[in-house]
């Protein structure tokens, strides 16, 4: 099989980069993979694991001779990325990203761009709780949405070879507007990990329970939270200030939600109540359905539930 | 191994019950175990099960000459059935239950039991997002916290009779005041549920985001919430409605910290936003440490991570 690309760059050896890497080389979708990443750190572990063919600090270097570049860098550095690479690109050589906003992102990278540079922005929807070269792992891809939102005059070819990239990384592809990328994630991942990291902050800061009774107890549904609310702060920090209008947008209506529900619980409205949390067991079967989410009771979890029939062979946790 | 109680009556064989009954013939803990259910259909489901000595609909019938009975129904039900039960209990017996809010537990039950009965309330703090019999497992309050909230003047030997029995089904117990518990529960599980269902409530109500965009980009982070939001609609109404004051305390300290993220987004006050989300980090660790959660990425669940080093053989999710 001759692989799809003859060089592809990967900037930012990240949990998205370094999974990209990964995946791309067990797929053979790239004859040489090039990791480019300004941590000497990040390099030498992209180094011992042997997950890229080419290493370098330098971006102009790295990207030269490339036919496929894909920044995998916290959304607001890409401006800066974007104008470092910009003048060594290879004419007709496709520039694509991960980033979790798509909106800021055209803007910030297509005025860098060289005309006959093909530019696709791509949002892969999957990650963990957790960062790094070593986080990476070459399924994560695998049955997971990867959103495509090419500017309108883009090249349909480009706009092709991109998708069967990602297709050959195990994704389902969808292509939408930068736009309308950024309201649906914001209600699907942006506003989800704002309170999951208001919630654990909210509970880190009370006086009338301690931190300790917050861990010990945290089984009752707070644990859940605390997952994505360890997710990688400048990421993070980069997605909200770059989706600001979509995701004041959600959370008002989240809040105005919020105090309704609050009311009810107030007066009394017990029918109230249990008509939204019959509703909402409905989302969670559907989302089963469609392979997004496991059916296993506490997501499957290696805990007390590790030696109940269908899930054998899980250890339960050591205290 | 002399069992600890001859003869043990769980009302209401849900999962926590159901639960209850397994684990409790697991370890040896009950001569007899009863099973009481006003659903015909749960009886049905209990015999068919195997998981009871005993099953019977009625309450006086099944409590009679028990030296255990633990309610095991949404709180809401409780002072319907202490009453009906109270004149039937045998002397010296001990009374307890597994609700999620322990002050409205006192209320409702204590003046309803005649002297010489013993009532040391419980609430194991474990669970999953499904209910009913068939939902329970016998591993379900393993390394799992259970919380006592014993009124002042109770039994010491009754005390430690059930904390015993806990300790039997593989739990950690701890003891405190009925108004404690619920202010931690509160922050804990409680409050966590309820954002849980408001959040897949708000995204369910929109009109700029479809119902299937939510489903199929719900692993960006909406698809975790959805658990708690699938939770049993009855037993939800009911722990929100008897823990009104501290619930509406921890929303409104959750809102107001909510409106000061939204402000630093408006604002863009990056650094702020990076503070929080780094100290928020430190909480997932020391919960997992503590073995209340895995480290495992995703919760470990079983969908692309499957094949990563480390978890062999979950199978991935079928589409």
């Amino acid at each position: 099989m001759t692989p799809m690309f003859d060089r592809l760059a990967l900037i930012g050896l990240g949990l998205i980069g370094s999974s990209i890497a990964r995946a791309a080389r067990r797929h053979g979708l790239a004859r040489t993979i090039v990791a480019i990443d300004a941590s000497a750190d990040v390099i030498a572990r992209v180094e011992a694991l042997g997950i890229a063919d080419v290493t370098t600090r330098d971006l102009v270097t790295g990207v030269s001779g490339a036919d496929c570049v894909i920044l995998c860098v916290p959304v607001g550095a890409n401006a800066q990325v974007a104008a470092l690479i910009g003048p060594h690109l290879k004419p007709g050589a496709i520039v694509s990203d991960v980033g979790s906003v798509k909106g800021a992102v055209v803007r910030d990278v297509a005025p860098h761009l060289p005309a006959g540079v093909h530019f696709i922005p791509a949002h892969p929807v999957a990650g963990t709780e957790y960062s790094g070269p070593d986080a990476g792992f070459a399924t994560l891809f695998e049955n997971r949405w990867l959103v495509l939102t090419p500017p309108p005059d883009q090249d349909p070819d480009a706009i092709a070879t991109v998708q069967r990239f990602w297709e050959g990384l195990g994704s389902n592809v969808e292509i939408m507007s930068a736009q309308h990328h950024d309201l649906v994630l914001a209600i699907t991942s942006h506003v989800p990990h704002l309170i999951a990291y208001n919630l654990v902050g909210t509970a880190y800061d009370l006086e009338s329970v301690v931190e300790q009774e917050v861990i010990k107890f945290s089984a009752g549904g707070f644990r859940d939270s605390t997952r994505l609310a360890a997710s990688d702060p400048t990421m993070w920090r980069d997605v909200f200030l770059n989706n600001k209008e979509a995701v004041l947008e959600m959370v008002a209506r989240f809040s105005e939600d919020l105090a309704a529900l609050a009311r009810m619980i107030r007066w009394g409205d017990g029918d109230g109540l249990h008509d939204l949390f019959t509703r909402t067991r409905a989302i969670r079967r559907s989302i089963i359905a469609s392979g997004q989410d496991t059916a296993a009771p506490n997501f499957g979890r290696a805990d007390g539930i590790a030696a109940t029939p269908g899930r054998p062979g899980d250890p339960p946790i050591s205290q």
